[in-house]
């Protein structure tokens, strides 16, 4: 394992659990972390998650071999050209956002560094790095994009395609290093579509159920009161404050969010005009949900 | 404490949880569990969780100072009127279904028994009496319908309403007995318009995530691989197959599904048109959700 110097930028839930995971796994690498807030910066040097923080002026990003990108969309979105001016030629940047068409079209508009997309498919609703941990990623996916082969970015600085599959490489290392179980090369927009369903949808899914319960009037009281473990899981992810930036940067949210609208009104429709069918649904549903292979919950998670 | 017999009808995941949670609460009682599936009866009697195992046909429920009906809806309602022509003039017959006007519109039909609706705010995915667990209702919440004073059924086979007080009282003492922390006195029609909210609709909300999962076409399988914490716990609630059955009899849950569509449809077009405002709206929301005291997940569930 070569020493690497490895940037973290944004020392959040996310930015702020890689490096303390990247720490403990690659304990020569030097770590670089970048975040606005000062008390954050402290937290982290404190934890010993990284060997330097900064803010983003104060960065010496052209010292990384790889930047990694971890604030909220869209900010993300407008910070990868920042970065990029900031670092070494042909050096490579990366992302975790929950996102990817727009954050990989803005990485191939420069030629400057190679841009992989990424995203952890991992997360909780508590944010910042208080909420950091060097566990979060352990047994995770993590969809990446390459820059397609021949495009501007691709060989940036060097022979046209010669940085993508080191590029594509280091930003595997760092993920298996901290614990990622499987990486899933994908093009931004097929992980756009697949993540719409797989987070986006369940995730309006949840705030839209939190702003129902707002809006029950008289019965919004004890149904605060009754409120268990059914509403607890099924509205976990609407606490989750990150998840709406990337949302509101994919393009096929809204269709499918119209149709979870439907299929909610068509099941209203059905227990009202045929309850035996709704419940035959219902079961079918239940069945296949309890068939579905998912992450088994961490303990304390 | 004076010894009692209790029956409990229906062992599966609630209905064995309570026999398992009272037998080792009050060894003195005596319990007798009713259940259609052989082979579930050998395992509760196996597992030690009632004294006597048998079919409906078979039981001795006249023995019963109270009866437990513990079936999913809608076979709860039938069985009401069925169970209690089996029982004793005056013994109590509570449930623990997840709506609660009909269930108590059918106990309150009859005069034999005293019926007191009751609803645990407990569950899991799983189901049967394999999935049982004496701990299910430690700290939960339990929702009580006494029937009104001066009901039909409140004085049953004695003085009017003198039934009432202690049939609320020995259900309160089963439910204090496996753990409840808290008992609430409501009525039924109150209670089936909090429940349309802290739990039917996050049901529907979950069963109509896995529907539209299921009819994501070309993006279904890499979703599936995608699919990760938030899509597990947002949807877990859609793995349970009795709470579609409650759902069918809350007349509430129609209109408020329809208000959820609506949501998402706000949601949608908020996040096309003004996506600044809908990452504001999404963010007032996860504050929200952050602020809610809801019950803290135990180890192991």
């Amino acid at each position: 394992v070569t020493d690497r110097c490895i940037g973290i930028v944004g020392l959040g839930l996310i930015g702020g659990s890689l490096a303390l995971a990247l720490r403990r796994a690659r304990p020569r690498w030097t770590l670089l972390g970048v975040d606005t807030d000062k008390e954050t910066r402290a937290q982290a040097l404190a934890a010993g998650a990284v060997h330097e923080a900064t803010a983003l002026a104060e960065a010496s990003l052209s010292r990384c071999d790889a930047v990694v990108l971890a604030v909220p969309a869209p900010a993300l979105v407008e910070l990868i050209p920042v970065l990029a001016a900031c670092m070494r030629e042909g050096a490579v940047l990366t992302d975790v956002g929950g996102a990817k068409a727009e954050p990989c079209r803005a990485g191939a508009s420069q030629s400057r560094v190679v841009f992989v997309g990424g995203h952890p498919m991992a997360g909780t609703e508590f944010r910042g790095f208080g909420a950091a941990d060097a566990a979060l990623f352990d047994g995770a996916t993590v969809a990446l994009c390459p820059p397609p082969a021949g495009a501007a970015s691709a060989g940036a600085g060097t022979a046209s395609n010669s940085g993508r599959s080191p590029a594509l490489a280091l930003v595997g290392e760092i993920w298996r290093a901290v614990g990622a179980s499987k990486l899933l090369e994908v093009a931004p927009e097929a992980h756009d579509r697949a993540v719409t369903y797989a987070s986006h949808v369940p995730y309006l899914a949840a705030a839209a159920v939190v702003e129902c319960l707002r809006s029950a009037g008289d019965a919004e009281e004890l149904a605060r009161e009754l409120a268990a473990g059914g509403f607890r899981d099924t509205t976990r992810l609407a606490g989750d404050g990150t998840v709406g930036g990337a949302a509101s940067l994919n393009t096929f949210v809204p269709a499918a969010a119209r149709a979870l609208a439907d299929t909610l009104r068509s099941l209203a429709a059905q227990l009202e005009e045929d309850p035996a069918a709704a419940r035959k649904r219902l079961a079918d549903l239940a069945e296949e949900r309890r068939a579905m292979k998912l992450p088994v919950r961490r303990p304390g998670h």
